[in-house]
């Protein structure tokens, strides 16, 4: 592999071909620090060139190709695995924002570029790039659309497939796909930019996209509502969408125990209520006209709703401060929940309407099979998504529990499967959950996938052993 | 043939098997009725395991497909070729709305329904399905998936691919991939659905799709405005998404000629304003708060529009009959241009910051090289897609000018691709344009396409000679 090595420095330059263990560290090891690959090598291009220069000496060595971006993926999807045959290649030095065309909505950047640099050139320009995630000041545009990434604003904006208008690749083959379009519209053949996006960098490499932007808007509510049960939060959900119509754009999900776990982990963390409730939801609207109606509006809708018994208190955050906090009480529950202890994770999704009757079966199996374990239930329920994250009964040793990990991820799977879902809503498949889909998808249809995995990349040097 | 021909009948029943020239005449005829093929035979089937059988049965003798929905395409995408050798496979008789969930907001219908009755069947629930087109009473919702079809609701809703979010699909090999699924956040693997989708029957055939739904807006506002030119009509498009936002739902342009040739030809149409002006834009507002606030909203913004210089006149229906008026003028127009004679037709999409550029640069070289010829652009400016049409001068014969049509379709092709356009915003590529295709794609894209077309239908069995 000397020789390997030689091209690749030819390539980009000798100092951004990583081969010493202590500068491939970090990109060897997944975001939880449980788990560690072992790269042949770490390539730093910095352009779409050298990128496509890479593959090609990749192939022509037979060597297999880990993209990563902000190595924030919680599937493992962006690591090698232990071989050591394989190179990481990292995107992070293509971080160029292209061009910004406010009156078409657009914007094109180079797939390193960090979310929240891409939100920031936005607002710069009066736009709004809706991506929200917990990761955003580490993750970038390529891992974004390479795991059609999710995030809290779903509901209104869609996925990161659904802000993608055009995209460059370098396929398999070490050939450049310039499809960077702005358009809205546009009917001329098979879309290939959707079989990029999502398919974790086993297809070819994302190297930049053209994305929507949306005009900003010019006020945004917060509201923690207190409601009986997610029956009560189903149909808090149909009244906010046909009376707040699209300015509602976001809903999230949260019982009791986040709530209380954040509370009793996070410093400064406090209860926005005098009293207990079951669930609560995170509501949020975004408004054009005025701030003031913005405020009548919200004000009028939850007026509404609890007269009418639908919720049982609200609080409304009367600043950007409130508002914030209100938002630090949902964004750290994963922090809180991982100082509680280990726990068992799952980011699955159903029909919106069989939310209810979902948590209610799942409930009742785990405090059946596994007694006095603990579900912390939360998530973008405006999507059907919820992060179902199962913790051991208090006094329980989380090893012990862990040991369970398999026969709860089957319970809750299952279950998933019963309510026509998903088990990856957001998170991807990766390595982590490759073996597992082949559970619950058809035959047909992982056939279909292989068929395109073999047509594009026909030597499986493109992140091998994930996905299929 | 005679032995397919029986093993068809077996299969569906043999009135569901039309070979008399009588009976297939309508299937082999385009929506224009410029062109026809000639058909084996057409196939009606009720089902998807009928659909599967016969599929099965074509490919064991060899046997391509034509799907077809309402036949209603534009370029010559659901008929099949002149050599008798295609079955045309109408999917008509699946036509059973297979259900509807109001707390998930999706409708599963079989692909033969209408348009019209998915759009009926969700008012009648308070539901809104928001693609529109003019043919909506005739065409079928496999075929607006098979085209991604677009129309004056883009803007808010997307085409028709952001409207589905799952297939029902028999592939190439006879199977049925049910990936029915109302999900709206998925990531398990590659993205087929987008892939069936637009793939104008070319790599299997959409039997069913679970649709999105919206809440239905309270009220529409209709409002057509007069202004002095294209740029005009960009600026108060970033206006209106600045001040409306997501409660702008349609932005069509107008230019003059569209306007005189129906009030000329379609009896009982009469501009609405008292004076002629270059350019009008049919601007509609849906929104969920109130009718009143709806009127509010829109008045403010027009005067403040009118008070900033911006457009030169307005005209705001008052009521139901007004508003279907204002809209009766723009869905008229290619009507209108059809009674003043025959013209050369393009389905064009551009940046929307790129639309007057292409406009006034277009109109110049048509001037100069087609002296007289008189363009006849309107469509949907907020989409960037514009029905850019070709009249020949006042005088001369249209048959004499459609011998230029290639140098017309080159002209004008040429203009959009300068300006990163598409040459088929919403009709698709079908038989029409699938040689001219090959002008503006890259080989890489090319190349792609035929991978994927390759990996699926090996055989080349399904609508073959359409796209690539």
């Amino acid at each position: 592999m000397t020789e390997f090595i030689q091209q690749c420095r030819n390539a980009i330059g000798a100092s951004y071909v990583l081969t010493d263990k202590e500068d491939t560290f970090a990109y060897e090891q997944e975001w939880r620090q449980r788990l560690r690959g072992n790269a042949l090598a770490v390539l730093r291009p910095a352009s779409t060139q050298e990128v496509a220069r890479l593959i090609t000496i990749c192939k022509s060595f037979g060597v297999s190709i880990v993209p990563q971006g902000g190595n924030t993926g919680l599937v493992l999807g962006s690591i090698p695995d232990t071989s050591g045959k394989s190179v990481v290649l990292s995107l992070k030095r293509l971080n160029n924002i292209r061009a910004i065309d406010t009156a078409n909505n657009t914007l094109t950047a180079e797939a390193g570029c960090l979310l929240s640099a891409i939100q920031q050139a936005a607002a710069k320009v009066d736009r709004l790039y809706p991506l929200s995630l917990a990761s955003e000041g580490s993750c970038t545009v390529g891992g974004n659309l390479s795991t059609n990434a999710g995030g809290t604003a779903v509901l209104r904006y869609g996925n990161a497939r659904d802000l993608c208008l055009g995209l460059e690749v370098v396929t398999a083959n070490g050939d450049v796909w310039d499809g960077l379009r702005g358009l809205r519209k546009d009917n001329t053949g098979y879309d290939l930019r959707d079989l990029f996006i999502g398919a974790e960098g086993t297809l070819g490499i994302i190297t930049a996209a053209t994305l929507k932007l949306y005009p900003a808007p010019v006020a945004n509510m917060t509201v923690m509502v207190a409601l009986e049960s997610p029956e009560a939060a189903l149909l808090l959900l149909n009244e906010a969408s046909k009376k707040l119509g699209p300015t509602l754009t976001g809903f999230e999900l949260i019982s009791r125990i986040c709530l209380q776990l954040v509370i009793k982990h996070i410093p400064s963390q406090s209860d926005p209520f005098m009293q207990q409730y079951p669930y609560y939801v995170l509501l949020e609207t975004s408004e054009h006209q005025s701030a003031e109606l913005a405020k009548v509006f919200i004000r009028d809708f939850l007026e509404a709703q609890l007269n009418q018994g639908h919720i049982l208190d609200a609080v409304l955050a009367e600043n950007l401060t409130q508002a914030n906090a209100l938002w630090n009480l949902r964004e750290n529950i994963s922090m809180a929940q991982a100082k509680e202890g280990k726990n068992i994770k799952h980011d699955i999704s159903v029909p919106i309407s069989s939310i209810p009757a979902f948590i209610a079966t799942t409930n009742q199996l785990l405090a059946h099979h596994f007694a006095g374990s603990r579900v912390v239930c939360f998530g973008h329920m405006g999507d059907g998504n919820l992060h179902y994250n199962v913790s051991p009964a208090i006094g329980q040793s989380a090893d012990v529990f862990l040991q369970s990990q398999e026969a709860v991820n089957r319970l809750v799977h299952d279950q998933v499967h019963h309510f026509h879902g998903s088990i990856s809503a957001e998170h991807g498949l990766g390595a982590l959950k490759r073996e597992e889909i082949q559970r619950y998808k058809s035959l047909i249809e992982m056939n279909l996938m292989r068929s395109i995995k073999q047509a594009l990349d026909p030597h499986n040097l493109m992140n091998p052993g994930k996905i299929i």
